[in-house]
């Protein structure tokens, strides 16, 4: 048989999936999945009424960048926090995912490089993997909250061939949120340099202390920064696969008009979700970081009560990374899905290494996902300790 | 601001859709747009009902190679045409273009090259500029009926970093059905040489003469083939974006799992309608052929009767290739786009140079797509003929 190609025989398999078959055959127990960010929270209703009273009497083609009814919604909503934003600054994607990888594509060649703070969301692997570009990774520390970069590692680890800085923030699987000063640092840096800025800012709605900033706001790098939204998480959404890809930079968006032209347009039945979407009363956005914040918070105390474990309290998003007692994270999370049970229950976690370049990084790293309800969460936290005793005491 | 990508400026425009935004400007002409291949025709009520009673409390993300249910209809469909497919064989994609683009991706790196037989559907350049690989062209011709390409011309263009053969079958452009032995014989070349063969069936249903044949039934070339179907034109759904990759080489479809982990999932909202389409009873594929097999016939006998135009008796999909009597139909488009009136209609049209992989050739060329009622398609092909003259007159 033909040979593959070497980029599709280098894919990883996901870190946060690869234990998936092993705990569905255990079906005596009961698991508390927090090793996947799929909230639990119901999708809006007018999202779900858009879907159903969605009857044309055919389902065509829409636009490449996306309905104009949805880019203007979307650009409205946005120009919120970024004023003067227009339709022509926003193509929709499917999902964020596809935002990522028209992202790459129009700023990198294959062979270029974009640096990306570690620990990272694991499918930019995947995306950079596709695109033929490389991840230069560049630590960030649990110790300093994971915090930015300094220009100095910054510049330690740009070559000729970096084209970009890619980064999450509020950050997956970190939790941190960048202040306004941290990410102008960052950006600074890059527009110095003349680099592009590829900020994924899909869970920019949900943060517990100060609003996280985009990046989009700063002028002084509107030709520099692509952001990169989705329905997924803000609207509890992750199945309609509605994403946006936002630049104030003209000539980025048309050639990622040209990008989406090959595969012709997103799906109109999902952007009249975006648009009622994008028409939910302030009042949704309060509430939603108030159910994450609670969560979050009953996640955090009941990890960082645990004897041994470093954690840092998150900011945004709804993950959690904590550093456990033990050698090997990966060994700890096959154990709680094949061995561990107290009174039927079980816990999943993503082990630390899928999220760095380098697996032999993060190996007392866990990220956990604050995807119940509080007190389900404290129950997870506590057979999380049950277990690290129990694996401790089977000489894990 | 930072240089872009070179692929992304290498990037065209898409030749189908550029004339658009004139035809919108001048508003009191009627268009009948041949441009383009958007079925006029209303998809399948069971599927609408599907998206109509989809209603879960959350829209959840779907596994990576498509939900358990609508992957088994898939293969059990197919398998009627392929006897043995089973789930596995099968990946769910967002339209039939992710599932070009993961086969894309499976079987090249960058700078590796594919033979395509031209004219071809314009956008697989840009899924190959996407995936850094070198469309091949190699000529076929309106005189053959646009048959295969020999093995010997297969041969005079292969080279060390050819990986793969891709044509679409029906053709689009083209309208050529080739039969089970000119399939066939075009596998025993690919496979002799070790190559892959990507197949895009997305019109396999929509014959007029005999059955076109899927790649996929050939057992000698069972590792080495790569089929991609897609709802939009069987099932006039070309705004769902719901495709297929079938392969029965697992190894591929390992790759096109992790391919497919990165972007998480496709809608399993899309895969509900889906399901729907692969439970409709066999007359409707019949239907769908008679009424295809009209406007086809409709246009063909009126844009064949015009003075001066070569054509060929389109066998399947729904398109027409043309050579009109004038030196650059691109310029032909334009004047029927920004000038010509009779009656206060014009018509639009695909220049042939955008199916070529170098815009110098098929210059003479038009696709026409049949996606009226027969009596509409007769008063285009008359007005096509009507503006031949008047395009000679203005010195064309």
């Amino acid at each position: 048989m033909p040979k593959l190609s070497a980029r599709a025989l280098s894919l990883q398999e996901s870190a946060i999936r690869k234990l998936d078959a092993v705990a569905m055959a255990r079906t005596e127990v009961r698991f508390h999945r927090l090793n996947i960010g799929q909230p639990d929270l119901p999708t809006p209703a007018p999202m779900m009424d858009a879907i159903a009273n969605f009857r044309p009497p055919l389902l065509a083609y829409g636009p490449s960048s996306g309905t104009p009814a949805c880019r203007a919604a979307a650009a409205a909503w946005h120009a919120q926090s970024c004023p003067g934003l227009g339709p022509l600054d926003v193509a929709i994607t499917t999902g964020g995912s596809e935002a990522l990888l028209f992202a790459l594509l129009a700023v990198c060649d294959p062979g270029d490089e974009i640096i990306v703070p570690e620990p990272f969301y694991t499918n930019y692997n995947g995306f950079c993997t596709a695109a033929g570009v490389r991840v230069v990774p560049l630590r960030t520390e649990l110790s300093d909250g994971f915090g930015p970069p300094s220009a100095a590692a910054l510049d330690a680890v740009r070559t000729d061939r970096t084209r970009a800085l890619l980064f999450s923030n509020p950050g997956n699987p970190t939790g941190a949120v960048w202040t306004a000063d941290q990410v102008g640092g960052v950006l600074e840096w890059a527009v110095q340099r003349d680099l592009f800025v590829i900020a994924d800012e899909v869970y920019r709605q949900i943060w517990f202390g100060q609003p996280a900033p985009t990046a989009l706001a700063f002028d002084f790098a509107k030709e520099h920064v692509l952001a990169v939204d989705s329905m997924s998480k803000t609207w509890a959404a992750c199945g309609l696969r509605l994403g946006l890809l936002i630049c104030r930079n003209r000539a980025v968006m048309e050639r990622v008009e040209r990008l989406g032209q090959a595969r012709l347009g997103p799906q109109p039945l999902a952007q009249a979700a975006g648009e009622a979407a994008f028409a939910l009363p302030e009042r949704y956005y309060a509430e939603l970081r108030a159910t994450w914040g609670a969560r979050v918070d009953a996640l955090h105390a009941g990890v960082a009560a645990i004897p041994g474990v470093r954690t840092h309290k998150p900011m945004g998003a709804f993950y959690l990374m904590a550093s456990l007692p033990v050698a090997d994270t990966e060994a700890f999370a096959r154990f709680l899905v094949e061995r561990f049970e107290d009174n039927g229950e079980s816990v999943m976690l993503a082990p630390g290494p899928g999220f760095f370049g380098d697996p032999a990084n993060g190996r007392d790293l866990v990220r956990l996902a604050a995807v119940y309800e509080p007190e389900r969460l404290g129950r997870a936290a506590t057979l999380l300790g049950a277990a690290l005793q129990a694996f401790a005491a089977a000489g894990g």
